[in-house]
Order: C-alpha cells, then sequence, then structure tokens
C-alpha cells in the first residue's frame, strides 16, 4: 500500500524517484467526458516548477508531463489516464553517503529502517518534493473540472519565517455565500499584502544568504463548494484533505477554520450563527471552515498548512555514520530551496481539488 | 463508505447513533490469540464515559461493552470482533426541531443537507460524541497488545481555555531511545502540572456558569515505537493518524512535533541532529515529533490536536428557523459537556493506538 | 481484512460465529431514505431458515433480525445500519475435538492453520453457513431497493444431484429487453419443472437414508438491470459476483451466460448478434450473459453457481487424530442439512442483489 | 475505482489502451529488496506476445517493458514499481465504426453505453486482451519470487475445441504434499498428451480456415502454497483468484478442485479425507483444490477458467447500425487469434501468481 490514494469515487496512483527515470500518476474513476486544457494545466505546473527566481532550486525542469493513455482529444476517456514527467535535469552526484549519513531533517534515515537499503536514495527518492509534480497532473486536471462546477480553489502564502501576510482573514470568508472570486490565482508568490510579500522574500534572501531555510503556512480557500460534501467519521472532507496534505513533504500540521485558534475560544465565540443571506443558510462567522461534522456548509472551505524549513541546508549540521559508528559534521551540497513554501501553494490547490473533487463526482 | 476505517491490516467499523438501541464497532483483521483484559478495557471505558464530574454531561452510561463475537476465552479469535453498547440513558426529548432549527456549530444542518431529512437527529445521531464510545473499545484493545510490545501511548491535557500546562515540551522527547514510562496514564485529567490543571478546572467551571463552553489542545505521544513504520505518500504515520484524529468530534487541527511552530524556525534550529544514544540512533531533539517522510523513527510519535469549545451552550445564540424563513434565537437545553476536552483524553490515546498498531501488527 | 466487502458504493461488514452470542452485518454507505419493508425481509430470510423442511437441518432459529441502528420509521438514515441475530437454539457440545479431528471437506483443519486454535470452533464457527443470514439481511434490503427500481433478481436450483431442471436456459433470456417477472420468487424449493423437483427431493432423501449428501447448481438471473453497469479490469459486474459468491460456503465455481459451455462453442455460435427489439439494442441469445468486458448490455444478468454436496455426513470418514498422529474414523453427530442447495437458493439472491445494487446506487 | 486491484499487500493498477501511447502497471505494497530477473521476466512476456505462431495475431509486438521507477540495480525498491510496454504497431484504420456498429462478443457497445463515446475504441481500447501484458510484467515478477519460495504456479490447456488433454487430473493432485515440479512450464502450447495437442492445433486451424474461432479451458495448478493462508468470506483465496481471473478478457467461468463436478457428486465422494504423508496432513484426494473455508490447506490450489472463443472473426455477423437504426451485416478485418487460449495460459499463471503473492507476502 502506500503511494495509493483510494477515495469514493477516484483513485490516485502516485509512482517515481526524483532521479529515477519517470515520475507520473495515474488517476483512475474518473468520469468519461472531461475536458482537459494542457495550456492551462502546463501553466499550472508552472507554478510548482523549479529553477524560476530567488527562493527555488536551480535544478530546471521542464515538467511537461506525456500522457500515455486515458485522453484523447482532450477528453478524458474515462479509463485510467496516465502521465509521466522524465525526469532529465539529474545529477550523477554520489548519493550513496545519503544512506551511512543521514541528512538529518530528510527522510534517508527512515527510509533506511523502512528498505533496508534497497530504497532509491538519489535525491529523496520516493520522498523527493519531485513527486508533487505528479500530485500536480492529476490535481490540475480535477481543478479544470471544478473550475467548470463553479468551485475555485486558490491558495496563498499567510505566513512565512514569522512574517503574518495581511489580513489575517481570508476574504472569501467575508462574502460567503456569493459567487466569490479570489484574487490572487496564479502568483507565484502569492499574498495579499505585497508589502508583506517583500518583507518574507527579504527572509528568504536573508535566510540563503546564511546558508540556512525558513518554513511557513500556506492556507487555503475552497469557495462555493457545494454543501451535504463528505462522509462521517473517517471519510470527511477534513479527515481527507488532511491524509492529502500530509503527502506533502514537509507538511507537519493543518487546521480548519479557527483551528487551533478554536482550542482558545469560547463556543458562544466560536459557533458560527446561522443566518440567512439572500435567501440561502449562511453563517456569519466562518470558524468551522466550511465543515461541520465533516461534512461541506456551503461556506467556504478554509484550511492552513504548516511547512516546516527545508531541511536541505549548506550549513553543517551533525549527523552519524552508521558505518563508522562515529558522529559526524554533514554540509549538503546541491541545488535546493531555501524556502519551499511558495512552490507548495500549487500542489496545496492540487491536493484539495482532489479531495473535494473526489466527493462533487460522486453526484450526491 | 465513511465510517469504516481500512488500514494496512485493520478495518474498523463504527456504527449507532446517540439515541438508537446501540454503538458500536467491528473490528476485522485481528490476529487470532491477542489477549484482552476486560478490567482493564472497562478502566479504560470508563475514563471517557460521562456523569462523573463536574466538566462532563450528568447523563449516566455505563458503557459496558457486550462482545458479541471474536472473542473467546479471552482471546482474538481472530476474525471479526464486534461489541456493543446499548443506549439506555436516553431522554425521550424533542429533538425534531433539531432539522428546523440548527444548532450552531453542530453537524445538525450539514447532516440535513447531506441526508435530506433522514437522518436520526436525537442527539447528534451518528455524528455524536458518543460514538466514541465504540472508537475507544477498539483502542483499548489495541492499547493492550502495544503495552505488550513495550509501546506505551499517553496523552495529557497540554492546553485549555488558553492556560498552557507546563513544561511545554512531553518529557518524553528528552529521553528518546529509551523505555519511557509516561507519568500520567490513567487520570480523569492528566497534566503535569497540578497548578495550572487547577486553573483549567476553574476555567470550565467559569465558562460552566456562564453557560458557555471552552476548549483545548491534547498532546499524545506514543513511546517505543519501532522504527520504519508507515508507508509513503498517503499513508504514511502522519496521514493515518490525522486522518483517525479527524474522526473524533470537535477536533479542527492537527500537528506533529514542532508542528505549526516549525513553520517559524529556520532549518538549522528544526533539524533534529542525528546522535548515537547507547549505541542506538537518535536524533537530539524531536522538532520532527518522531517522523520523517511520514515513516517512524523510532523517537517518540508527538503530536497535538486542537479542540474546538463544545458547541452545545445554554447562552442564546442566533440560527434559522428553515420552516418560517426566520432568524431565531436558540437556548440549547440538554446535559451537555462545557469541556469535553478531559474525556476526549482517552480517544486520543485510542485512535493513536489504532493508527499504530495498524503498521506494528503488519510485521514489516 | 476478510469479513468486510468493499464495493464502489456499499461497505458490507459480516461478523459472528455460529455458537457466539450473535451474528449480524453492518452495511454502510446506503443512501438514506430507502424503505425497508420488515414483513417482506423477515418473509426472504425466512427462505434461507432452517428447520423447516426435510431437507434442512432440524436447528430451528427464528432468524428475526434486531436492528440497532441506521433504520428509523422505515427507512435508512444514511448512517451504517447495523442488524444482528441473536443465537439462540445452540448446542452445548463438544466441538474442541474439531481442533484435533477435523472433519472433511469443512474448514476446521485451514481454520486451525490460520488462527492457530484461537478461532471458535463450535458449529464452523465464523465459516458456518449461518453466517449467510446475516448476507441476507443486506440483501433482502437491497433487493426491495432494486425492485422499487424494477430490477428483478431471481435464482431457481437448475440441477441437483445430477438431476436438471427443465428447460435449461432460464425463460428470461427469451424475452430481452421486456420488463420480465420471473416465475418462481419465493418458493422454497425454486424449480421450473414439478416433476424434476421431485426426482431432486427424492434424491435428496435417498442421500439422508445413507448418511450422506448431495450438491447442485443454483442459477440466477437478474432482469431489467440497465447497460453500462460495472467497472473494467478488476471491478466488472463478473468480478463483483464472482467475489461475493465465493463468500457462500460450498460454492466452488461461478460460469456467466454459458459460461463452460463456451469453451467448446466456437465464436460464430457463442457471439451474441446484435439486434433491434422494440427500438432497442438487444442480442438475439444471451450467451454473454448479459455482460461484456464486465459491463452489463442491458440483457439479462444470468450465472450459475456450483455448490459441492454438503461435507457433514452421518457416515463414517477417514481423518486425522492431531494430538495422537493416528489416522481415525470419523462420524459426524448433529444436525445438518443432506442439501444445502435449497437454502442456498436466497443467499445467491442476496449476493447478485449486493452487487447490483452497489453499481445501480453509484448512480452513473 | 476498476483497473486498480486491491488486495492485502499488493495493489495493482493497470493503465493502458490497445492504441494509446502504451499499456502499462504500477505495483505498490512490494517489499524491498525482491530481485528480478529481466531475461526470466522477457521470456515469460514472450509466451503471451502475439505474432508468434499460427494461432495468434499477426501483430508484431516486442512487448519489451520500461521500467520507470522502483527498481534499481535489479531490486525492487519497495516504492511504487511502474513499467510501461510502447505500443508501436498499431494500425491507423478506422475505428470509429466499432462505435456505431458493436462487434458481437466484444465490448464496444457496453463500453459506448458506460463512457458515452469518450472510450477509445481503436482495438478495444482499455477492454483489449493487449493490457494482459501489463498484467504479466506484474505476475511476472511475483513468479520469481514465489519460485524462490518454492511455489511453483504453472497452467496448461486442459480442453479446447471440446477436445481434452490426458489425464484430466492434473498430476500435481496425486503427489500432494512433496515438493512437485510440473511437468509443462514455459511451453507456448502446454498440454500432457502431444497426441491431444496435435488434435486442438487442428481445430484452431479449421475454425481459422472457416473464418471462425474456438475456446477452450486453461487449467491452473499452485504447488507448495503453505497452508493457512487467505481470509473468511469476501477474501478468500477462491475470491481473490476469481476476481482477477475474470480480468483477464474471454473468461465466463471459474471452478476450484472438483468444481461444478462437485455439483453431481455425493458428500462422501467428494469429500477429501484427512491423511498422514511423510509426517504432514494431507488429504488423499483434492476435489477441493486446496481450499477449503476459502483457506489454503497445504494442498495444490487447482481450478479451471473457461475461455470463451475469440469474439473476432471474420465471418459475417449481424448486428446494428445505431445512427441508421439498421441491421447490418459486419465482417472483421483486422488480425486476430482464432484461440486465444495457448496465449492465455501465462496470463492465468500471472494472476494467480498475483494472488497468493498477496498473501504470502502478507507473512501471516
Amino acid at each position: 500500500m502506500s503511494s495509493i490514494f483510494c477515495g469514493k469515487t477516484l483513485r490516485l496512483s502516485i509512482f517515481g524517484e526524483s532521479h529515477a527515470a519517470a515520475v507520473g500518476m495515474t488517476l483512475d474513476g474518473l468520469p468519461a467526458g472531461l475536458a482537459v486544457d494542457m495550456e492551462e494545466l502546463q501553466a499550472f505546473l508552472k507554478r510548482r516548477a523549479p529553477g524560476q527566481n530567488e527562493w527555488s532550486t536551480p535544478r530546471k525542469e521542464e515538467d511537461m508531463p506525456e500522457f500515455l493513455c486515458g485522453l484523447k482529444n482532450g477528453y478524458t476517456c474515462g479509463t485510467p489516464l496516465t502521465a509521466i514527467i522524465r525526469n532529465k535535469n539529474t545529477r550523477s552526484g554520489d548519493y550513496a553517503e545519503l544512506r551511512t549519513r543521514p541528512r538529518p531533517g530528510h527522510a534517508d534515515y527512515t527510509a533506511e529502517l523502512r528498505y533496508h537499503g534497497f530504497q532509491d536514495p538519489a535525491g529523496g527518492g520516493h520522498f523527493s518534493g519531485r513527486l508533487t509534480a505528479a500530485i500536480c497532473i492529476a490535481g490540475g486536471i480535477l481543478l479544470q473540472e471544478l473550475e467548470r462546477r463553479n468551485i475555485q480553489i486558490t491558495a496563498r502564502i499567510s505566513r512565512l519565517a514569522g512574517i503574518d501576510d495581511e489580513p489575517k482573514a481570508f476574504p472569501a470568508e467575508r462574502e460567503a455565500g456569493g459567487c466569490i472570486r479570489l484574487k490572487t490565482p496564479g502568483q507565484l508568490f502569492p499574498v495579499f499584502s505585497a508589502e508583506r510579500g517583500e518583507a518574507m522574500r527579504a527572509a528568504i534572501a536573508d535566510a540563503k544568504a546564511d546558508g540556512d531555510s525558513v518554513g511557513g503556512v500556506v492556507e487555503c480557500v475552497a469557495a462555493n463548494v457545494p454543501g451535504g460534501l463528505g462522509d462521517p467519521m473517517f471519510d470527511g472532507i477534513e479527515n481527507r484533505i488532511a491524509q492529502l496534505v500530509f503527502a506533502v513533504p514537509a507538511v507537519k500540521g493543518i487546521e480548519f477554520g479557527s483551528g487551533f485558534g478554536a482550542a482558545d475560544m469560547r463556543g458562544s465565540e466560536n459557533n458560527d450563527a446561522f443566518v440567512f443571506h439572500n435567501g440561502a443558510v449562511c453563517t456569519e462567522t466562518n470558524n468551522s471552515g466550511g465543515i461541520l461534522g465533516g461534512i461541506t456548509s456551503g461556506m467556504p472551505v478554509v484550511f492552513r498548512a504548516a511547512f516546516k524549513p527545508t531541511p536541505s541546508i549548506a550549513r553543517p549540521q551533525r549527523t552519524v555514520n552508521m558505518e563508522t559508528g562515529e558522529e559526524e559534521s554533514l554540509s549538503i551540497r546541491g541545488r535546493h530551496d531555501p524556502c519551499i513554501v511558495p512552490r507548495a501553494v500549487p500542489v496545496i490547490e492540487a491536493v484539495t481539488a482532489i479531495a473535494i473533487a473526489d466527493f462533487v463526482l460522486a453526484g450526491e
């Protein structure tokens, strides 16, 4: 098991290693006849692609997917849709030492425990962030379908290196029940406050200059999601989004609506009063993040995911040499993002699209 | 789908409604020959049971499970194990109005959207916290098996009504790699600092006096978990714990290790240096929460779950009347916990046991 | 895993042992609002119940299910529906010897290998035919829903003790495309030819008199099934029906349409010509059993399941004594059916209903 | 859902269409460190490949898989293993008419019902026998691992065009409990009786000369399978093998052990007496096909699958024109096997390997 997500209608298989021939995905359970706009998909994948700016690894990958099957004349066939991305720009460097001298904060050591030396350590192997390119193919296709159904999913950087974007609240929350068009789709560094964005970028540059890295929080909103989606107990919208979000490397936390903040509130503050808005049942606030009992209320689905700082840093770190039994100092060479948060934004949109489309396509 | 969790080796089916004949669970995939100590199980269930003290609903339920099958002479048969708890102390009050005047913060409204009036609204129906009694039967059995394997899972109240327990860090983190015996198992209000615990209880009493409620954070540690457990991508330990934790009513967030705090740290701070400790590979800190790449490292698994304040409060709230189309004021009568956090502690231990036992029993 | 069927929309959990407190089932994924007629369900269960006539075990069980949850005012709630049947008429006989002297043709020996002595051997435990009562609760509910959608599922005894019912072909096959009402629903010994039925019953009586048993074949037809149901590869209608039919004890083979007969035919004989019938596309013959590529064609779904003779026979048989290491003679006492085929007819209808409803309810 | 098999430890995703860029498979859940001998795998795939002799389509495909990931230095990494086979020798002929004039016995019509015209009809699309090449990659890898564990799976043609191979019984059945080496592995037309094989080939040639086709039966034996494999109810060995076997195009029936023959036997005949053989518990006969209660007994697992005659025949057939509403005559051009049974032999071995390895690798 493991790299296949089994949803209510969709099954998504992710495969590949960072330095293997390819990474890719198979999306099974798609209805026949969904249109796939290749240019739009390519534009979406480009937001995640590396090598474009100062905060991402200089490893250049075109990330142009090849569709092997399941797509004909721009429409899904209804049978499994498989697409791969060839790994071209791999370096032949010596990754064998990752097995004996695991990088702190990486999966090198745990992969060794799990796979007993047979894992592909190069570039993080199957644990590499590169695998999110495959997730984005699936998510990008589903985002197009959701958009056709007027469901819009957009994420932004809500916090980075301790700097909050402003305003804290997503505007979507205030216009609940209406047809919301978010303001940041498609940006490479999506924030509401240009000024705060500048400060964040400066913090990235500082960390990079120090041979270090920073983390942050991505906030995602799914607007115009129909109410009544989600199953109770283990398969609610929160369970599913969480299961998918933790598939994204470096995520260490998730919260919905008021989230951890709710823990400090009283019921009378946190409860969202029901009101009528243009004849529709809405809630005045959206502390629930659009989800009650695991089921969507029709209000925007809102959540935040916490990303740890990139574990690959140039600064010397302590690790163990598993051959010699000695503790050593490790300086990680290679091309790494000083902050992966900006490139993670479309990935979060992608997994959210997968979670929500899975229920929407069930047609209940 | 929905109320059946499909893990790597275990499948857990939860069924029942708050005011139906019973709630219960079927645990499938258990190996044959696991001992079940009924007294110990009963003691575990009692920690979750209502009616015992000032912070819980006065609804008294013995929560004595009846085992229907799968257990013989105190050992699991290997075939499905089913246990039910009869609902005895139900009130015949009028719950029909929950459909027309949904309670803010509850699943009344979303259940109506999802089930079109056929749901059982009484006491929250299938969305009631009462269902966690069934989860605790499964978790309690698995906790016993994990304990036999020297894996100990203990949770505490780490924050309540904005008051932090002290110390913030779980002691377990400092004694990594050793055989840790946590200090709070079995307590009804588990905190490290008696003083802080008193303050928390006072805050609950205050909220209750105000006809209001408070939320909090439960921190859970699984100690002595073998390294190498978990699958990549969608089925890592984080994905699974998160999927299960969000099955617990009122949870709105989860974070592993340094969690949301990691988002504010630099890589050099957050990365856990690998060190040798008594010949074993350990990490000096445990910001990863014992999980790297979704796979356990052998360090204690640590996470925190945020609980919103109980949505049922006596104070008047605004809601809609779906029959008249008017906005109305709602005062919730009935027996409710002013804070569900203390009773949620064993539930969090239960779902953690399910997540971890599922991998441990796979025997990899 | 094991005793939970995971379909496209439905999950069915079967639990219990022959001499445990109860057998039962949880059906998850049912839409809300399906009507359940209890009298009709009881009549259906009665067809399977033992103790009614000369070919079944004299063990009398009322098989009256108790619904624990998921049903309110005669309609499904949409949340898990659980029903149990208490085991009342169990004999306290010594079943321990089944572990040391396994009965030929039974699961006693393989259960010992699988569960290492912790299984419940009494009455076959979880492997008992009694578990099919639980399957029939689920199937009976779904048959009612299918009937409302004009889909009718009826099975008959097409062969018993080497005696064929006449005509061999199911009449349904000749009236394809129309609204077929089969002629044998609800009978306890459903055959087309009364004369052949008499011969079959005589054969059962003969076997019984000899302390022996006989087997047979059940043929099942699902009429008015919409075309286009089923998924390719592993989840086609044939795959699913087969997976479910082999859950019925004593089944050793299944064939669809012309089945094993097709192996002896030429393509020009076996291919079903497409024709128009009242404006609808039909096939002139139905050698495909209503399924092409795993997907329904709109023609009646037709299959046959082969049942081995009841393994429990009074005549002495050879077995091994696993304690002494000696080969011994075994005479099985107790109450057993000389032929389980008649009572298996409603069970086959039940599993067929589960397989087909699972796709029908997906609403594609 | 659909083209992903979810087993106990393995998940197999099959993708591709006959005339798409590629067919392929992802095998997830494989342990790390399994050796894959590429030459042996290639030899196995060659047995299924077309274009080699008089009974197969002249379409030549090298069927050389490209491994995209999950394999390093000849060993599985433990992460998803993906391999594809490019479709090179496709004809650009007009397949569009398959949608309007469906071929009898094919999935053209049902695919149209299911996918509403978006399916890829060329060469049968996702329903083509070509997809079995992908199944054989997975099966071939698992056969190697099973062989290392002394489990051997071999199939033969037991009946073709009404001609039985001799002897009917598989020799394996007589040497139960020992280490059996079957006699026909690797043959392109595996039969025991050379004479009967000649007659079968002649029957194929006759049918071909008539523009027609013939069917047959493949018998498969898995020898030295450990006892105790399989789960009760829905996930027994029979359920799983059946689910997988019906994924092979043209299969219309399956029977285990004495199968449909058991229906005509008395219990005293069909029951397999338990005996000691070299100190091990065996059965004297193997009418159960090595499976009791869905669980392996340690005796050889034996089953037979019925294949219908190839539906593609040159002889004119009747079909409907869905555009004009007229009935028409259809003559199928193109390259087709007059009998697919010989090439199906390795495919049956492959799916059997998948079913059995899935349980073996669970390590229970």
